[in-house]
């Protein structure tokens, strides 16, 4: 059974060996909800996330099962690594099967960690599957949460919580397996009753949503930008812990995850992947009931994000914010009219990002053409005007418009 | 003057008033370096660097010589949001001066934190004309490193390293001005001697630098990535603190940087601008003697880049690790052709990030076509299997090289 007790043990033995990670204020996001936001930035633990703690917990505790093999885990994410991290501070060989068309970033992060890397499945079913095959043969089996240990290990997290806020009114946990937020509530409730503790799952995969709320389980494929909590079962043990200390569980879409990978890297300069920035999403949609004044925890989980994706996340909030302004203006098509309306642009301090000639348009004479331009400015305000600054000079300007991914008539 | 007393009493007074910011071990850059590399994240502090530091403490250490309408400050970038946020936890007014064309986003920050903004000249310059002009009507002027207590407030950063780091064997820390690590060496050096301290400047625009090599000073405008840290002249209170404290100088390029603020982001999830990354930059390049083994901080002293220059710092960091591949190939143009291409493409596990058709190339007969094709790969392993795939179905292929920017002839 896990227990604070048992976490505070955890707490004990892995004193100095993880990252106590920092508990973080945002003037922003308290002024946004009218509440004391504080952020616990699991994104700076070992390896990224909060994985290495119920890992290296499991490892250390029951040392004496582990044979000279070692320990297995199959996983295509954060689990990978925290085992790989966890192995090798307590000394123990590791094995991670992972799904042959998992990231080689991630491959190499495990093999960087110390770990042997298999590829096996197409899926991390497969996967799994192998790792526990392989697991008969010697090798001790890391669950990513469905075991005692794991959860007091995360539980820690909470425990670090508490030391420096030791009242909190709420703890906002993404749930996935349901590991975190277990070892979390365990925690908190045990010490602080009153506090109040909210998981957060993706709305493409709310399977533990779903069997709290006594609903029909997932019966399909699941894909969101939250990949670390997209787990199609809810956990045997996690469950019925997740019932007893968690007061609600809600939903978010990805696109409000995005937006929330975006804030978090605008206004607190914090990298995290889509289930850690989960917790916020839910904030700022309002799907949290909070007192005004509160004072609020999110657990940003994990900050393992592709550069790729983050590097969408960031063009897409900036196209939301106005700062990249998509938009078609009708010229003569003579020599020196791009040059005349580029010339506009520049005094208005407008950054050209591409231009397209839109030849042979069927609405247009053929003597004109279409320019699909696209420029980065300071703001919407700014855009407005280099807009305005265009239209002045007698061009016909159509910005694209946000409510229709199309391209607008003339 | 500046001694670490003054310091500890800057500490003293301001004690939960700003954030103590993380300090945090990077096994990465440990085992790159050979050494035990830990940040210290002013990222993380309010308003995003440790300019509130010493704005705080300037204010609160000469409270009464502050009028009622509160103190001013030219800026168009942290100086204005630290001593905003300065200002308001102290309770007295602030005006920022910034030049015109400064950034929406940070005329909205400084302006959220509750300054009045005025926009004055079209270089800082102007701005802190403008500025000390106004400071005669009663506003009290603080300067962003050139004053005593500014410098003693940085220090408190110094303080806080050694307080988890009682005898680091090296501090890296980026100078611009000169007052933060004024600040750190004072704390550090009056503590443990032992301690080497060495300040980064950008190659373009090493004013401190040069003044202490005594190399004629900079007489051209400076840009740079690190824009944080461009100041055309050293300070007249920093200069002989660094000339009696810091062990060396040494300068970074502006590549450089980009490859830091990248792995930064990558590997430890961690936001910095230009001149945060300046000491992570010149300890990976090698400008930095250290023993093995030892114990180095590297002050990452802000995190406010703008979110357009993080993804292209972002992108090009994946066009340097094989992440993004371009590449030509020469078609027949026939219907069918490059869906056949694609799908070459896509069972190897290619994104495609675009495609464009250049027709009428000189050196291929009429019936071929060259395409440009950008695609996402897990990395160069996997580039590499991609254009195999494709030169195996035979396709003449070539892709761009790194070294030449232009188009290769084929």
């Amino acid at each position: 059974m896990v227990t604070s007790h048992r976490i505070r043990e955890a707490a004990r033995l892995m004193k100095g060996l993880l990252i106590r990670t920092p508990l973080v204020f945002s003037p922003t996001f308290s002024s946004l909800t009218g509440s004391k936001v504080y952020l616990k930035l699991e994104t700076l633990q070992l390896a990224g996330s909060f994985k290495v703690r119920g890992a290296a917990f499991r490892i250390i505790a029951r040392r004496e099962e582990i044979g000279p093999q070692g320990v297995i885990a199959a996983s295509a994410g954060n689990h990978a690594q925290g085992v790989a991290v966890a192995a090798r501070l307590a000394g123990v060989p590791a094995t991670v099967v992972m799904p042959v068309n998992s990231s080689i970033a991630k491959q190499e992060a495990a093999r960087g960690y110390g770990a042997r890397v298999i590829l096996y499945g197409t899926n991390l079913s497969e996967s799994i599957g192998r790792a526990k095959e392989l697991s008969k043969d010697g090798m001790t089996f890391i669950h990513p949460y469905d075991d005692p240990d794991v959860i007091a290990g995360q539980g820690t997290c909470g425990l670090e919580i508490l030391e420096e806020i030791p009242k909190p009114d709420l703890v906002v946990v993404p749930v996935g397996g349901g590991g975190l937020i277990s070892g979390i509530a365990t925690a908190v409730k045990e010490t602080h009753p009153a506090c109040r503790i909210v998981g957060v799952q993706s709305a493409r995969c709310p399977a533990m949503y779903r069997a709290i709320k006594g609903e029909p389980p997932i019966d399909r494929t699941c894909r969101s930008i939250a990949d670390g909590i997209v787990v199609k079962e809810p956990g045997r043990i996690t469950l019925p812990i997740i019932r007893k200390y968690v007061d609600d569980l809600v939903l978010v879409d990805d696109d409000q995850i995005a937006d929330a990978m975006f804030l978090l890297l605008e206004r607190k300069r914090v990298v995290a992947e889509g289930a850690g920035a989960a917790p916020l999403a839910a904030l700022l949609n309002g799907g949290i009931w909070h007192a005004e004044g509160s004072t609020i925890v999110l657990v940003i989980s994990g900050g393992n994000v592709d550069s790729a994706l983050l590097g969408r996340v960031i063009r897409q909030g900036q196209m939301k914010g106005g700062r990249i302004l998509r938009l078609y203006a009708v010229l003569e098509d003579i020599p020196g009219e791009l040059a005349k309306l580029l010339g506009i642009i520049a005094t208005a301090q407008g950054n050209i990002l591409y231009i397209h000639h839109m030849r042979g348009e069927r609405d247009l004479p053929v003597t004109s053409i279409r320019m699909e331009i696209e420029l980065e400015t300071k703001g919407k305000e700014h855009g407005d005007k280099i807009i305005h600054a265009l239209v002045s000079a007698g061009y016909s300007i159509h910005p694209e418009d946000d409510s229709s991914p199309s391209r607008p008539s003339l």
